[in-house]
């Protein structure tokens, strides 16, 4: 059984911050406030393409202020000490310890083909290990010049393939990329 | 008279670097053998549209290695100190000590519209300074993991504006925004 794939979707600023310093995303709010109703920018037929959210500890808690819950589809929440989940989400949402590369076999042991990679640290952790397939990055127009990023230290190079390049008439222009590095690819081989 | 325009042309990676550490640019090199003869992703479009360079003390030292000297266009290199201009490149190269708004006043009185801001040192500062007025980056499809960024810390976000945004089969994805931040457009006029 091959592991699952783990693609990510995301915007960043066109510095490459994914949130300011304190996690704030007042930024990408009000130039989300150009878009017009009903354009998703590609959400929607992303997530029809994955079966679970793999996410860390601190995206869980903020997605736990949305109410209703956010995500139709089952999460897993990376963490390695305990995370408590609400009553009203067991059964949607699962707390793992498991390593990336483990994660994504035992995964895709159980059927997922692909899972939605949400959050930068996550991001960061993944692509160290070779373990990303895909990453759909929208860049919003602005600046701001110190953040959290979405990208950090590699242990080497990690060659892309652009597989689809778009922009809209209200500025956010978004690519995708297949990650072809040594250790992408044959990351489910090794 | 107007100051003149600040006009940056730049390839970076995914992640934001212009060069590795030691300035290397070998995984640019290497991305750019794909690039088919003839195509310039927009160089001598852009080079068309400016009537001088402006660089920095280290892309200067980078650019006497070249034989010939590249530029056709009036170079001048921002430095503080004395920077040695070698006879033959004498009135093709100048050296300022000018602060930036100072530099670009004076070119712009002697009829220079719009300049080619050279190296990552200079833009940054010049974005830091709101003296930025195009941006046209080339996003070539690999991560460095680290390296000399293209953009550094800012006083505030500076807002951008997409002017146009294509992609080439190689891989590479060209944007070029306008700077419409607080800072931005109104330097003129400060």
């Amino acid at each position: 059984m091959p592991r699952a794939r783990a693609h990510v979707f995301i915007a960043t600023s066109v510095d490459g911050f994914i949130a300011r310093d304190d996690g704030g995303i007042d930024w990408l709010l009000r130039l989300h406030a150009r878009v017009p109703e009903g354009e998703d920018c590609g959400y929607a037929a992303f997530i029809a393409g994955v079966q679970a959210i793999v996410m860390g500890r601190r995206s869980f808690e903020q997605a736990l202020a949305f109410d209703p819950w956010p995500y139709a589809l089952p999460v897993v929440v990376m963490a390695r000490r305990g995370v408590a989940v609400p009553d009203a989400l067991q059964g949607r949402v699962s707390v793992s310890a498991d390593a990336p590369q483990g994660l994504l076999e035992r995964l895709g042991a159980e059927g997922v083909a692909r899972v939605y990679l949400d959050g930068g640290q996550l991001v960061q952790a993944f692509l160290r290990e070779g373990l990303v397939d895909e990453l759909t990055v929208t860049t919003v127009p602005v600046l701001l010049g110190r953040g959290r990023s979405l990208f950090g230290e590699l242990p080497a190079d990690v060659d892309l393939e652009l597989l689809d390049s778009r922009a809209w008439p209200f500025g956010f222009v978004q690519n995708r990329w297949r990650v072809t590095g040594p250790s992408g690819e044959s990351g489910a081989s090794r």
